[in-house]
């Protein structure tokens, strides 16, 4: 026997998990498409080149890769941006610039998942290529703002930030430092101030003073002439102001930013960003001659989702089954009627199962009923040998254990409201 | 410079290609719900030892294999029928018997692709388990007849055959030598009867005579009661007999089918069967001691999406933009103004871009139109300032190229009908 196991930090869905990720992902590709983007497929296999030595120090690390049965290098998608970055470049004669796509698709990143955290995690991204215009900009925040309130977020912020900052900040420094100084700067919010002035004092030979006065120089900064124009425009889009927040401090990881990025934080979700984004300017140059400007943002789905939960965001329809009416079977004589109702719901559109356990002799309906009522069916039709004389069918609300006696034509009727 | 490619057997979709097939996972899903069947998902990658062994001769030769960097053998997905067995071992005590469920996500098969395959391809599988019913067979069939139907087929035939047919007509032979018998006989209509008969002589030391004998007593064979019972309750659902055909020579390669199979062919598509399925007793019992009965139907997707092609099959409005409308900008310093516009059309649901180019000062609109009318976007918002003292803009529909003068609240009612 071989032992029925998953792989550590990889997840199955059952049916009520897997209903809560679609209406996520459903509610997702609404708003998406609101804000005219398009959909997006990329493969989840790459040749290993396109992906590694793009995501900075952890990256390449924590990238799924190995050999295919053609000797070629491959390697798991890592996160959407750098196969949309591939895909600019690779069919630049058939994509009408600028480009808006959205692409919600798993990665995978063998994480510590002692952290808590997952190997293939979704991800919902949104990006505009082509244009490197600060209303491209402001357009990807109101996008995501636009979808968490229509998760029904209410409490959260945008951090937003220029990376341009840091770039000045560090301006006396070798240009190949920047990546790990911002690597740096990133992990202010996990290992503290002291944490961060020791990795700049490690990082490049500094002293404790000057490593401290840099990161003042970072906090203190002010906005940047493109977060002005960006927050100018937020307000022409109506934006509630108080949803964003410039804060010099935010670094993010990635290494291929180059202007722009954010992140939303919400303190229903106390480990970090749900989600962020930002420009990168200089990505898709590393696949064609001419660069192509380009900003994004990906929301973190596992996270978005752990957080709807704690603040029970789900309608409530989620909590039943996408079944609406079990038909029952009461003895196998009457099984051709039940299987001709079930045949007509469907056809009418209504979502129907008929009953496909075993039929007992005695007491035939419990069974059925607890199991429409496990699965978490609303309905449920009973035939009777008496009824079917009437021409009549028994409909039972399985909430309210209320039960009226029905033709199929009433019963269609009050199923399809 | 990286050289943008995808590997041989992965594509990418591009915005057309991503709505057509996000139009037809949506019809499937409709319609295996409306047959009682909820979503489940499973992860990409499995331990190997899970996979292995299950899928035939060319199974374990064609499937994604590596070692993670924990040094745990790993593959990826190559059906979804192995997984959800795991899943029902797995989650025994939170899963109701019967289930049904539905799954529509990609797997990995190593193909030779100059035969036209692909090595990333998406299934869309619908199963019940834990009964043995031929009620469950025969929904099963009526899902998938459904299925196809509501996709727009109407010419396509359903083979129906039963293993017991094989096991009864081989039962001189060796029990371990029933599964390449299959194997050969699944290659008829690839290599034609004298292919087959060399098989069997080649796989067991037969004479040609009685090799040609155990061909026709399986082409002869009458169906057996099982496949009877099925064909009663096609015909209590109310089925058009001229979609099923019994076909005692139908094998299918995999090896973990026990009774009924089936597959689906249409003329459109003659490159083999766009969809199939069957039942399989004894694969659920490799994860656990008891022995759980199922059933299942798994739709090819890139073949019947070939089919539809062929046949014109998409709604006209898949070669449309999901976006309905592009908000022009005149000149810069109207910008405001078609922010305004656009951040308002879109609260009231109407997918709507703006312009995010760059704004040539001659002949600021000819550009923009030209982006919306390759892009597919079927009305253009024009803002004049002219207009705007009269508090009026100009909808332009892209395909007749006519416009109208018009209020923000007139075309918003045009647009949300």
């Amino acid at each position: 026997m071989i032992k029925p196991q998953t792989l550590k930090g990889f997840r199955d869905f059952l049916p009520l998990e897997a209903r809560k990720r679609q209406y996520v992902i459903n509610t997702l590709k609404k708003v998406f498409e609101q804000f005219g983007f398009e959909p997006l497929e990329t493969p989840v296999l790459e040749y290993e080149e396109i992906l590694t030595g793009k995501y900075g120090e952890e990256g390449d690390k924590l990238m799924y890769r190995f050999e295919d049965l053609g000797q070629r290098r491959v390697a798991m998608r890592y996160d959407q941006t750098v196969p949309l970055a591939r895909v600019v470049a690779q069919y630049q004669n058939q994509i009408a610039l600028p480009f808006k796509r959205y692409q919600i698709s798993p990665v995978w990143r063998a994480e510590n998942t002692q952290k808590g955290r997952y190997r293939e995690l979704v991800q919902c991204d949104i990006d505009t290529v082509g244009t490197d215009s600060a209303l491209a900009d402001a357009e990807v925040i109101q996008a995501a703002l636009s979808a968490y309130q229509k998760l029904g977020f209410k409490n959260f912020k945008i951090l937003l930030n220029d990376r341009d900052i840091f770039s000045k900040t560090f301006i006396d420094y070798p240009a190949g430092l920047l990546p790990s100084l911002i690597t740096a700067i990133d992990k202010l919010n996990k290992i503290g101030e002291q944490g961060v002035i020791d990795e700049l004092i490690n990082r490049n030979n500094q002293n404790p003073e000057s490593a401290k006065k840099l990161l003042d120089s970072i906090r203190e900064a002010k906005p940047t002439q493109r977060i002005l124009d960006i927050l100018a425009i937020l307000d022409q889009m109506k934006i509630d102001g108080t949803y964003i927040d410039f804060t010099p401090t935010l670094a993010r990881g990635m290494n291929y930013y180059t202007g722009l990025i954010f992140e939303i934080e919400t303190p229903d979700y106390p480990h970090g960003s749900i989600g962020g984004g930002g420009r990168y300017n200089n990505l898709i140059g590393l696949f064609t001659k001419k660069q192509i400007p380009a900003v994004g943002f990906a929301l973190g789905f596992d996270r978005t989702l752990e957080a709807m939960e704690q603040l029970n965001l789900f309608p409530d329809k989620i909590a039943l089954s996408t079944t609406t009416v079990l038909v029952t079977i009461f003895t196998s004589n009457l099984e051709y009627k039940s299987i001709e109702i079930c045949s007509r719901l469907r056809s009418e559109g209504i979502s129907t199962e008929i009953y496909l356990g075993e039929i007992k002799e005695k007491n035939p309906l419990e069974k059925q009923l607890k199991y429409a009522d496990q699965k978490g069916i609303p309905f449920a039709i009973i035939i009777g040998g008496e009824e079917i004389k009437e021409n009549k069918l028994i409909l039972k609300n399985l909430k309210t254990h209320e039960q009226k006696k029905l033709t199929l034509d009433e019963i269609i009727d009050i199923l399809t409201l």
